[in-house]
């Protein structure tokens, strides 16, 4: 096992109502001035920003707002809440939505307290050295924002999408009510349980190091989100099954299913960002259509874990060499992201790439790698490209 | 499931050489001058205490001291830090050792900073709105209060043992090197081992609401736990082993094992402490001694859960009624035990309670509950009576 750091402060309030608590979080916090900052779908229609206003006001908490999040968040809105921040003196930025909205309320929140131009930290020019606290009310099981010190913005000049890691950016608390998503569309519902899925499994395949403990953490995990994302598939409205997403989604996120091992694989991310970056896919979706061939091009320099995926996850007999039974937990993982509809091949995302659009993802995702992205196996450019072919 | 609240805002620095980021740990809370909080054994003839010093000494960190602590940590003492921490204007305590230190450490924390009498707090009457910052270098798996809430200590008068649990009083950080735990004597190993999955078993068996994911992480820990307790106890040097067990050690009393349940049953620890309470034993030991007699009066009101805890944690064999199999789980659970030389009955703990003994162990133990404990199976003074006769 590997040295590790573990560091998740975020205080979370789980369960029906739960919104109920904001104002009493926001107050722990002990600031002034809130900006709410969100997208501009299912939190305005659904009424529930009214009834966060409203809270607030109930409870004297001063507040600006900021909507027109994305998906895939941009850094134009960005520059405007970070100005938005200086202007009104901001002190904490309450996210409401899903993934976008967090990830887009943290850059801003490292804008507002570091000099200088906030991509730097995205372009890996500078370290932020703090931000504005973040509180959450989680509307989407999927990124893990929630708890994560993660956050990817896209710069719209060159659509080049980066993610920025930092505990400064952990959020202070999340509010995380299942009955929030019960409402969500099938199809974002199953693309955020394929990203919760990958925020472990990213983690689990790993070259050196690791913990039984964290892996059967992992392992448990996975089981429960693909158990889960199956019951949704029929019942959406179920709401224990929503929980174990919910929770699910943070806990895969908030590196508790990497400690000891080192740092992670990384590499389907990262594959899928240049994807989604050309052909803005949903990034569950796009994680989907990809892992496959990731796999498969992958499993043999990482033979004993995806054996012990296999038999412990997704539940192959042990009969048969490693390889077989590794292969047999790839191909089982596909046919459970075809139970939920989602892709496994780009052309499965009617997106259909030339060989100069792949050599172009390629080159980009070697770019935003320093050359080279993996631990279950090292891929560089020439790798890269092979995996989106085979991914065809 | 039930609504829950999860805070875990411990910065964890996990692995060999954890000890050398003390400094680094405690600038980063910004605080002034630091009490050094330990006992009198192995940490100072180690001469890890030393080694702290200096690595404060040349950090140009101001610090008192206070040795000392005792297992059971005592309320005279805790009187005396309080005394020292307020005279010197102490701004953070850094606990060096196992759980009495952190113990100890918390309820100085909470009279240094709240006014009156700091046992009001373990004693029901008050709660505290604050703690001075408590940092870790845990040098015994066992308790867990080094990311836990909670905190036991025992007054003199009249040998009272009281826990109080407060967010306020979670460290700040926790510096953990499973090295330092490399020389500990193997019964200590597996007294901490017993407490650990304890810890976890407590929060387990409850009679409602439970969540699938919470279940499969603490099914997943408890395997851990045993296993590597049996590794320890032929390999006593093997650090992987450790490491699990440290880091198992903080999970299992953080919080994280009973998301969405209903609180735990927490009847082993109660009647356990008012048996350490009058025979001294070390606390691990003593839930051991126990937990048997406590299942088996409990597991009828339980049975899914200890069907559930025999086939996924023991692994028994699903052949036989509930009844039969969650009787298999519970008798090779106290195998286990007896495995790692740990005790099943008062008895082999040499402890021969008179009549007049358990009723007076049970009355007490009525009157810290007021009046009853349970979850799995709600407890009165007579059951309390009933366990210890069992046990004997």
């Amino acid at each position: 096992m590997f040295n590790f750091h573990y560091f998740t402060p975020t205080e979370v309030v789980f369960g029906r109502n739960a919104e109920n608590h904001i104002g009493e979080l926001i107050k722990k916090q002990g600031v002034g001035k809130v900006l709410i900052h969100y997208g501009s779908g299912s939190v305005v229609r659904s009424g529930l920003l009214d009834r966060i206003k409203s809270s607030l006001d109930d409870e004297n908490i001063a507040y600006a707002e900021l909507g027109g999040v994305v998906p895939n968040p941009r850094l134009s809105l960005v520059y405007k809440g970070i100005e938005l921040c200086k202007k009104e003196n901001v002190e904490l930025i309450l996210a409401v939505g899903g993934g976008s909205a967090i990830d887009s309320a943290k850059a801003i929140g490292y804008g507002a307290v570091n000099e200088g131009d906030v991509w730097d930290f995205y372009d890996g020019k500078r370290k932020a050295t703090g931000c504005l606290p973040i509180g959450v009310v989680l509307t989407l099981s999927a990124t893990g924002s929630e708890m994560s010190d993660s956050s990817v913005i896209t710069k719209e000049e060159g659509w080049i999408k980066r993610g920025y890691s930092s505990d400064f950016g952990r959020p202070a608390f999340a509010v995380m009510n299942p009955e929030l998503t019960l409402t969500l569309p099938d199809y974002q519902t199953a693309c955020g349980c394929a990203d919760i899925l990958m925020h472990t499994m990213e983690r689990y395949f790993t070259s050196g190091g690791n913990m039984e403990i964290t892996d059967s953490i992992a392992e448990a995990l996975m089981r429960t989100v693909i158990a889960n994302a199956k019951i949704l598939r029929d019942d959406p409205k179920n709401y224990e099954a929503r929980a174990e997403i919910m929770w699910a989604g943070s806990l895969s996120h908030n590196g508790l299913t990497g400690c000891g091992n080192n740092g992670g694989d990384w590499a389907t991310h990262k594959l899928e960002h240049e994807i989604s970056g050309i052909f803005d896919v949903a990034h569950g979706a796009g994680l989907a259509a990809i892992w496959g061939a990731w796999a498969r091009y992958t499993y043999k320099n990482c033979l004993d874990r995806f054996y012990k995926y296999a038999v412990n996850v997704m539940g192959i007999k042990e009969e048969g060499s490693k390889d077989e039974i590794s292969l047999s937990g790839i191909k089982a993982t596909e046919n459970f992201f075809r139970e939920i509809n989602m892709p496994t091949s780009l052309s499965e995302l009617q997106i259909y790439p030339t060989e100069e659009q792949i050599l172009l993802m390629a080159n980009k995702c070697a770019l935003a790698t320093n050359g080279s992205v993996g631990s279950a196996r090292k891929l560089v450019e020439s790798d890269m490209a092979a995996i989106y072919r085979s991914a065809k």
